[in-house]
């Protein structure tokens, strides 16, 4: 909103002498104009809150979603083991992120790599910040922690997950966050403080390559390392899919995902009470985020439609499982360049994501590796599209509205713009893939050495509730649980049935 | 919010010529308040965006109670299929509708009968509408495909669903908004061009005829020209529950769509931020929104009482399941007249909902009509009294304050107002009915006859997820897998359990 | 915000005779004040009651968490059941707090033990208080409800249900939040007339002391008075988990209460756009409301990692049910104080919070105590424990800023204050429990008394859901379903299986 500055010394001159009182006069009118001023900013502050505080809560759900996908996606004798990591990406983030995670983000002044103030909130809020402002960023971090845990699901120690969850939620992640989207950042689109990079700075509004590319790439290192589980290849090197154990839980988690993305790509705006200048009077930035839902809608579904008949045509049904995975591609691809695309392109952004997806998955194929939620081709892949996409789709208008610190920077390179963006992207692209690489990578080698990263061949069989987790998680008829019979104690038993699929590999 | 116009032309005059600088004091004073004025309208735009995409957000979280509700109601063989439908209405409607869904129902100016512009969302923001309610309305299109699906599930072929789907959410559906809540439509109440109809208009706040009648009789249709789901009847003619397959998704399924409801009814005012000109300066819009979320639930509660107590009776247990088809019946009920009624009005609305629902599913019944949801019964027949119920205790002062445009029209006949306002919704129902009987009948019929509508006998049995879609939804043991053993295939193997049923009947 | 009062008599005054027209200019001027004043009022209540609604929507959806809490922690055989339970607990609640229950807790003017006005919304809405607000407490009586029906799961009659529940949301809970929450309450912190309790009231911010304590405690009576569940404990007074059927929907439950208690605890500002007054221009309730968000999220985070190693020593395995327990107690404990206290504060809530709950179970094993959802130990000692930390951590700034309706009021005693909060807070301990005690209990006993309360050991053994629900929530195979072979009708049979585990006690 404008600012109101009403001055009562010029006003009482405009008045002049002959008004009876004039300094009274311009004293009494200006001070209603500063009740107004002060009405406005809180009206202001009070409404953009109000929008990012339930954007964070939207954004908060994706971690019930996460936690519904990834237990209906991997066996039952997994789902304790992986929906409490789930649990634990959330608690342990948010302990972290309040620690340390966030100021090394986003504290501030600080060097173009890492964030240095701000540590356990300290000095909130601040004119920069509030605590929702926190709290949506906390909701972030823990999503790509979220993702990683698919990668790896069904044969990880548990000590392992909190030793590499700690780590990304806390330091990885954190910086890269810093680089792209705090004011001091060395290729933020918002930096302060010296030269935007290539002269506009990366685009990555919502996070395709901060939270999709960080997240997918920690698990293909972390699958990488551990290797395919038991089962998943044949000898004869023909590809077993290990379905998962719920369909249910897969379409829950993937709807809730989707209603999640709602506060993840809208609610990166922040603030929702910004007129626009050169607009009319009722276009402003509550437009730019009602189209950044739209974009963001579209191009889920259009990836959702283009796998479901792709898929038909490969494996011959059709397939709910994979038609959310190509929905979430969808939405990870367009999470970068969202705000700034038009509708239509949104559509070209998730048939390619689609087509993306299918490719990696095809890949990972070919390669023997073994994601359980595909979640390193799904959030690495399609992020990494997400990230191009942005670069050759952005427009004019849109960037100069959405990134006003700088007018006149470059844009996308099929709207007319020139190459720069693009360059800055594979920049982004590049830079993504080492620093994560450098850091998970030989995180995961170690915890490998040290044998602290995969679960034995008996327990992996037998599956990690019954072994490590207290039971396994569901008990439909009374019988099933050996726990009700006399003399019987939960722990270490190995259910017997879970033994057959061993034997074939 | 009233609109704020400084003249400084006119203040000037009075000011005079005595004043030092009269014009530059009247254009000081002025500008301030222009400022003021344009940050109330900001603030205006922000606030009412805000509500509207929550509120969107929502309504699209019933899709996800759809999806588990239905799920939760069909057989456990059938599970991928249903919930595939789901997220397909969601996905195919978003691209229906960007394309040519939202045209006809509100591109403006148009006809009577069809909207013919803003295709694509061409000239997005309109003073008229803003990307926010464009996705608002994407979420009640797919609403209504949604209904249909359960009214067929468990028999119908995937390709046949596609087609309908398209159709219904791309063109029937769009079509009958336009009638009753676009500013063209011939029978809406806020028509700006010409009289309305009767002199009011219909007054179906949020939809039970547009969306749940729709729905329902569309799924009326399907499920008569399809006939019943082997096993629904016994040769010798008495019913045979075909019980859903998990009690823990219908309640989950119930309670998003409840909370989704609070999107759809109370959220149908599209804006917050209005004062009520007559009311005190603590009642506006606000109010009549809180009221309407009130008298939603009410209904609700309501009816879910009714139909345990009634079922209690009728048939001898306390069923959860009928309970909750019974609260959906009553907020079905309420939502055409939910801004408008008072709230112990809202509990008469839920008390009879309840019986109309029990009835006419006493009604299927008698007639062989098979529904797996009960969606015709309960959407079609407790939309049906929703329409007629507001007809009958719309109060004057609500509605004038809802539908402001036009002071002084009929109310509701029970409260004293005329008979116009019960033609009108007459009126509705049957044109309604008519319409949707026009176009979907047809539809189903013709693809009944190219043997494309019900799926084989066989593969009936079987279940669709095993024939159609790659496999069984759960896994729950590993031996029940058979794809994991060596040498299998996913696809094409029947379960021999589930042959069962068949020679019974 | 700060409200404008343009006065043209004054201003007219300080033109001055010289201006031409005086009196018009004044009157011109400060008509554009009015107008603009009426816009800020409109604006506040728009604002606000967007932020209580949207709130409101959020308390509910914790009762979807409840019942699928609830749902996962029963036995197979008892999930329709206890679903039942928590839908009506939103219905019937729905009707008896709109009927008399908001009426006896925040009608006024009235006398400080209960409410009398308001009865059916009469007089809706007033200056105090609108529809959003009946609403947003309506969510708070259900929840008191939900938390007590876990208590007694497994084996009460449902008649049982539908009498304690109606008494418990229509008049024990009702009254109790009158006390502590209303204008009139003898010991409410916002009391119109008459001293505060020790010059400050009880400062139960969101309801550890009203509504969990108030929930468990009467769990703590009825499950005191049924007994403990058949097979929960052995002839050798061994304790025997029953194990609950399945762990997703305790990790589904978990989470949706997590997002619900965003509306819960920083919703209980009921109003978001109020600028503090000696803050800088950013701060303001949008900051206390954001930082409420933080503590909770700090609380229930430490409360689950807390849990988590803990139980690792005390068990030997790490087990997810438990750390959702864990969280959940952290969140109940942080309630009374989420927004008078420190973040780091938040962090000692919820550790110790870990340990009551722990200590709480303890304590339950050896007094032979069953409650199948731990609600009485989590609820009732969480809550007491949130309570008393209050009255030790709250800090004199965030008292101060809010409730500023009595400026230098007493605070946290480890905080600096003195130990007059303490002493209140010790007063609310002893006054809940006796109010509970003495309502709750002898309506408990009088119903077990007349062979009303506990179902029979035969319907036990066997499941209340095929003896009083119409059959087993879950049909994974068509041969489960006896009622799909002819002859079969749906009741009065009795699963053989579910027999088991009765003959090993």
């Amino acid at each position: 909103m404008a600012s109101m500055t009403c001055s009562a010394g010029d006003l009482a001159q405009l008045l002049g002498p002959n008004v009876t009182n004039s300094t009274g006069a311009a004293a009494f009118i200006c001070s209603q104009f500063h009740i107004a001023a002060n009405n406005f900013t809180a009206t202001q502050y009070a409404v953009d809150n109000t929008y990012l505080l339930f954007s964070a809560y939207l954004v908060f759900s994706m971690q019930l979603g996460f936690a519904m996908l990834c237990a209906g996606s991997v066996r039952a004798k997994n789902t304790m083991n992986i929906m409490l990591t789930n649990v634990l990406d959330a608690a342990a983030g948010g302990l972290f992120y309040y620690l340390f995670g966030f100021a090394f983000a986003f504290g501030t002044p600080s060097n173009g790599f890492i964030g240095k103030h701000n540590f356990g909130l300290k000095a909130f809020p601040t004119s920069s910040f509030d605590y929702s402002y926190f709290l949506y960023q906390w909701a972030f971090a823990i999503a790509a922690a979220g993702i990683t845990s698919g990668s790896i699901a069904e044969r990880t120690q548990f000590v392992a997950y909190l030793i590499y969850s700690s780590f990304l939620t806390g330091f990885v992640y954190p910086v890269v966050s810093h680089w792209f989207w705090s004011v001091d950042g060395w290729a933020s689109p918002i930096r302060r403080h010296g030269d935007l990079l290539f002269g506009i700075g990366v685009i990555d509004f919502a996070g395709s390559g901060v939270v999709h590319m960080v997240g997918g790439i920690a698990g293909l290192w972390g699958a990488l390392i551990e290797g395919p589980r038991i089962g998943r290849f044949h000898r004869s090197g023909r590809s077993i899919a290990l379905r998962g154990h719920s369909a249910s839980l897969v379409v829950l988690g993937t709807f809730l995902l989707w209603f999640g993305w709602y506060g993840f790509n809208p609610g990166s705006f922040n603030k929702i009470l910004s007129a626009y200048p050169d607009g009319s009077v009722y276009y402003g930035q509550w437009s730019a985020i009602g189209r950044t839902a739209v974009t963001t809608t579209l191009a889920g579904c259009t990836a959702a439609l283009t796998t479901l008949f792709c898929k038909r045509i490969l494996s011959g049904h059709w397939n709910v499982t994979d038609v959310c995975n190509g929905l979430l591609g969808g939405f990870a691809a367009i999470t970068a360049g969202c705000s700034v695309v038009e509708p239509w392109a949104a559509i070209v952004c998730g048939f390619v994501a689609s087509l993306v997806l299918i490719g990696c998955n095809k890949l990972a194929e070919i390669f023997k590796f073994d994601d359980p939620l595909e979640a390193a081709q799904l959030h690495g892949g399609c992020g990494t599209w997400g990230v191009i996409f942005t670069a050759l789709f952005a427009t004019e208008k849109y960037v100069g509205e959405v990134y006003p610190n700088k007018p006149g920077r470059p844009y996308g390179l099929f709207m007319g713009g020139d190459g720069k963006l693009l360059a800055a992207h594979l920049i982004q692209v590049l830079v993504i893939l080492g620093w994560v690489s450098a850091t998970m990578g030989p995180l995961f080698f170690v915890l490998h050495k040290l044998k602290l990263l995969r679960i034995s061949a008996e327990d992996e069989m037998a599956g990690m509730d019954l072994t490590r987790h207290g039971g396994f998680a569901y008990i439909y008829h009374d019988d099933d649980d050996e726990s009700q019979k006399p003399g019987n104690i939960q722990l270490g038993k190995i259910e017997p049935t879970s033994t057959t699929s061993s034997a074939d590999v």
